[in-house]
């Protein structure tokens, strides 16, 4: 049996191509995507963080569509019911931290090495059984910010898939990840 | 070593939520995400599939795209390259034969298992590594339609995620099904 698992999707602090912190946009079918394999994979909370209210106004407005239609789509609303919007990862942590009464087990993800030291996948998988909450870590544009990588307490290694290119969607990445941490068959 | 692996994106026939055959419209970032994907995996060709010209001209508009801005976009340019607008599932089988001399192992994916013979994933992987060439089919709507299913040599397994929600968006389902047929580390 696993231990409570959420996510949290970043689009702030991100760098961007030139390794400058910025906030990225909000995109549509990243809410949509991520809340599906995260209902597959039975997340229990899906964190989009965003620095911009506006941005949050609109994450909520993504979020809740399907409450006004409940008949029309019922899967996809059960899917975006586990959607929270969050001002910062900070938030997100506290949140898990308040559920569970001590913090998660804080796990970063990035498209590089980079020399950090690294949690291997099925190790990954195995503490986050024993722990009483996970809460993985994922950035947009070109990645989290250097302080959302310190802030967490284990590291995953890049997704390889047999070639030297790794520019996967956020919303793949995050279908793999949950995929090689909480497939059970 | 594996052989070399391909997939199609089928449009039609697929089904709608009433099990009757319909062409579906494009999505433009399934393009872009399975592009992504397929290059990540090494996934030598991602076939397009779409009955209608003007969706397989849409289709090639947009995997065409970054052509003309080659600069700006290398990576996305890359992966787009390895796209294939073709009108029928046959058509991509035989584009397949045509370039090995034999026919590929067609394996079709579906989120129901319907009572069908299922290859699991592990003797998937493996008999694939055997094959000159293997062809993926992933259908969009609500799958592929019983004619696709019926053509191919085998059928993987619905992706169970440890809950009892199979609503998957394609791009992830392509993501995951790649990750655990083609992963290496």
């Amino acid at each position: 049996m696993t231990g409570r698992v959420a996510l949290a999707l970043v689009h702030y602090p991100c760098v961007d191509r030139h390794g400058e912190i910025y906030a990225t946009s909000l995109t549509n079918l990243d809410v949509h995507d991520i809340a599906r394999s995260s209902r597959t994979y039975d997340v229990a909370a899906f964190y989009i963080v965003h620095s911009i209210a506006a941005q949050q106004d609109l994450a909520r407005a993504i979020a809740g569509f399907w409450d006004e239609r409940p008949l029309k789509n019922p899967d996809r609303k059960e899917a975006l019911s586990r959607v929270k919007v969050v001002a910062s990862v900070e938030e997100a942590v506290a949140a898990e931290a308040a559920l569970v009464g001590r913090a998660p087990f804080v796990i970063s993800t990035s498209a590089k090495a980079e020399g950090a030291e690294l949690l291997p996948w099925e190790a990954a998988s195995a503490r986050m059984k024993g722990e009483a909450s996970s809460l993985l870590l994922f950035g947009t544009g070109h990645g989290l910010a250097k302080s959302v990588l310190d802030l967490a307490d284990a590291r995953l290694p890049p997704i390889q898939g047999g070639s030297d290119y790794n520019h996967l969607s956020v919303r793949s990445a995050v279908a793999i990840c949950l995929d090689r941490l909480l497939r059970l068959d």
